[in-house]
C-alpha cells in the first residue's frame, strides 16, 4: 500500500464567489501536485521525495497561498514559513520569515539533511541558504495582481473584510511510500497584511506538520494560532499511538471536537501507516486532494 | 494544594569544574527565584504571574542562559528566545530571534494577552515591544565576559569544544497555582556561537513549553533540535492525558526513555494538577529548584 494526500489551503472561496472557471483552475492545479507525488510514490520513491514534489508545485502555481501567489504582508512584502518531517528517523527541517526563497519546502528539507539544526529564521536561514547554491529571488516573484488587491482590501480603509481564500491559505502533503515510510510537509505564505514577523503554525513542528512511523503524518491548514496552541499535527498522532483511537477518530477529535469548540477554524490532512487517508475540517471547504495504490483519486474543494 | 518548579538548564559545568563558590553562587540564583514564585503563590497569585516572575528573576541573573548573561552567537551578539503558556486557556506567547528586549519572557506574555498573535520573530517582535512601551537595550546589555570567553573558545582556532554550561542552558519555571490553574514558561540565549537564525525548542510551542490544565505543565531544557523533533513538552502531556501514565511515568518515559534513546541531552520540569512536581534529566546535572505547600523545597544541580 502507498497513499498521497495534499491540501491547497482551508480557505476556500464561498461557494457564491465560485465560477466554473476559477472550480477548473483550482481543481488543475491540486490534480498537477497530486498526480506528480503519486508518480514519485508509483515508481518506488520516498514518501519526503513525493511530499517534497507535492509540495513544490502548490509553490509555484499562483493559485495557492505558498511561495508565487503568496499573500502580502502589512508592509505588501511576501514572508514565507515551511517545514518537512521524516517519519523513518524524527529528522525535521523548518523555516520562517522568508522573503528570497524561491521554494521554501527546499530550503526546509536542506535544513533537515544539510544543518544541525531544525529551526532556521529570517536573514539567518536565507544566508544558509545562499551556501546551499539557492539562487535567490526578488520578492517581487511571489507577487500576484489577486494578492495586491486583497492587501488594499485589508488594510484600513481598504473596504475588507479579506475573504476566507487569503486568510487561511496554506499548502500541504503527506504520504506512505512502499517501505512503509511517512513524511508530511507543509508551506505558507502566511496572512494577508500580518505583521510584526507573525508565525503560523505551517513551519512549527508538532503544529502545522508531523510525520512519525509509529504513528501518521499530518498537515495542518487554518487559523494557525489554534494550531499551535493545540498542537494540532502531533496531538492527532499521539491519540493514534496512545488513546488507542483509528487515524478517523483522532483527527476528528481534534478538528472537528477540540479547535471547532476553541473556534479554531482549518483542517488537515493525514495518513498512517497503514495507507488509510483522513481530510477533515471544519471551515466551508479545504482545497484538497488523495490518492492511492487502491485505486482511489479524489479532488475536492467543499 | 500549589507548588513551583524552576529550572536553571541542563547544561551545567562537569562536577570537576565545580567550586564551592560557584556552587553557592547557583543555588542563591536558584533559591531567588523559586522562593519569589512561590510568594505569588503563597499569596493567591496566579500560577502565570509566579512563573512570569520566577523566569524573570532567572533572565536578570547574569549566570545562567537567558537574557543578561546569555550566551553569544557567532557574530557576538546575543540573539533571545522565550514562551509561556496559560494551561486554563491554552493561550500562549512565544517570541524568538530578539536583540534589545530586557526580559524576553515579559514580551512573549505581552504577545499572548496583548496580540491576536503565538509567535512574533526579529525585528517584527521588537516592533511590537516598542509599541507596548517596552524601552529597548543595547545588545551590550546582555553580555558579560563569561560569555565572550566562551564564544572565543568555541569559534575556529579557538581551542574549544565548549563545554556544557553553554550548550544547554535555558531557564524555565511551570506552576499550579491555589485556583488549580497550571502555567509554564521558558526563556533562553540559545547555544554559544550559533549561527544562521537558528531557533531551538524554547519558543516553539508543545517542544520547550506546554501547558494544559487537563494534562500538566511542562518547561524542557537541553539539546534542542531532539526536543523540537520529538514535541517533549506536548508528548509528556498526552501520555498523562491519553496512556494512563503517571506524570513522573510519562516524563520518565520521554526523558530517560525517548529522548535517551535518539541522543537528545537535557531534562524537563513538570508539575500537574495535583501539585505532583517531576525533574528528571539524563545529563549530568540540571539546576533546578522545587518548592510546594506541603513544605517540600529542594534546590539541586547533580
Amino acid at each position: 500500500m502507498y497513499a498521497i494526500a495534499i491540501h491547497g489551503g482551508a480557505g476556500t472561496l464561498p461557494r457564491a464567489a465560485m465560477t466554473p472557471e476559477r472550480d477548473q483552475a483550482y481543481r488543475a492545479g491540486l490534480a498537477a501536485a497530486l498526480d506528480a507525488g503519486y508518480a514519485v510514490l508509483d515508481g518506488r520513491g520516498t514518501s519526503l521525495d513525493a511530499v517534497t514534489t507535492a509540495v513544490r508545485i502548490l509553490e509555484d502555481d499562483p493559485l495557492f497561498n505558498a511561495g508565487r501567489g503568496a499573500v502580502l504582508t502589512a508592509g505588501g512584502i511576501a514572508e514565507l514559513d515551511a517545514s518537512i518531517m521524516d517519519g523513518r528517523t524524527l529528522a525535521a527541517g523548518a523555516v520562517a520569515g522568508l522573503r528570497h526563497v524561491r521554494n521554501p519546502i527546499e530550503l526546509a528539507r536542506a535544513v533537515m539533511e544539510h544543518s544541525s539544526h531544525v529551526m532556521l529564521i529570517g536573514g539567518g536561514a536565507e544566508e544558509f541558504a545562499l551556501e546551499r547554491g539557492m539562487a535567490p529571488v526578488p520578492n517581487e516573484y511571489f507577487h500576484t495582481e489577486t494578492r495586491r488587491l486583497q492587501l488594499q482590501r485589508a488594510l484600513p480603509g481598504g473596504g475588507g473584510p479579506v475573504n476566507e481564500l487569503s486568510a487561511l491559505g496554506t499548502v500541504g502533503a503527506v504520504a506512505l511510500d512502499q517501505d512503509g515510510n511517512l513524511a508530511a510537509a507543509t508551506s505558507t505564505g502566511g496572512m494577508t497584511a500580518k505583521r510584526y514577523g507573525r508565525v503560523g503554525d505551517s513551519p512549527i513542528i508538532g503544529a502545522g506538520t508531523y510525520a512519525d512511523n509509529a504513528g501518521c503524518a499530518v498537515s495542518a491548514t487554518g487559523h494557525g494560532e489554534f494550531f499551535i496552541r493545540t498542537v494540532v499535527a502531533h496531538d492527532i498522532c499521539a491519540r493514534v499511538a496512545y488513546a488507542g483511537a483509528t487515524l478517523a477518530e483522532a483527527a476528528d477529535a481534534v478538528v472537528m471536537g477540540r479547535l471547532r469548540q476553541m473556534g479554531g477554524e482549518g483542517g488537515i490532512i493525514a495518513v498512517d501507516a497503514r495507507g488509510n487517508v483522513v481530510m477533515p475540517f471544519n471551515s466551508e471547504g479545504m482545497f484538497r486532494g488523495a490518492r492511492s495504490a487502491d485505486g482511489r483519486r479524489e479532488i475536492a474543494i467543499y
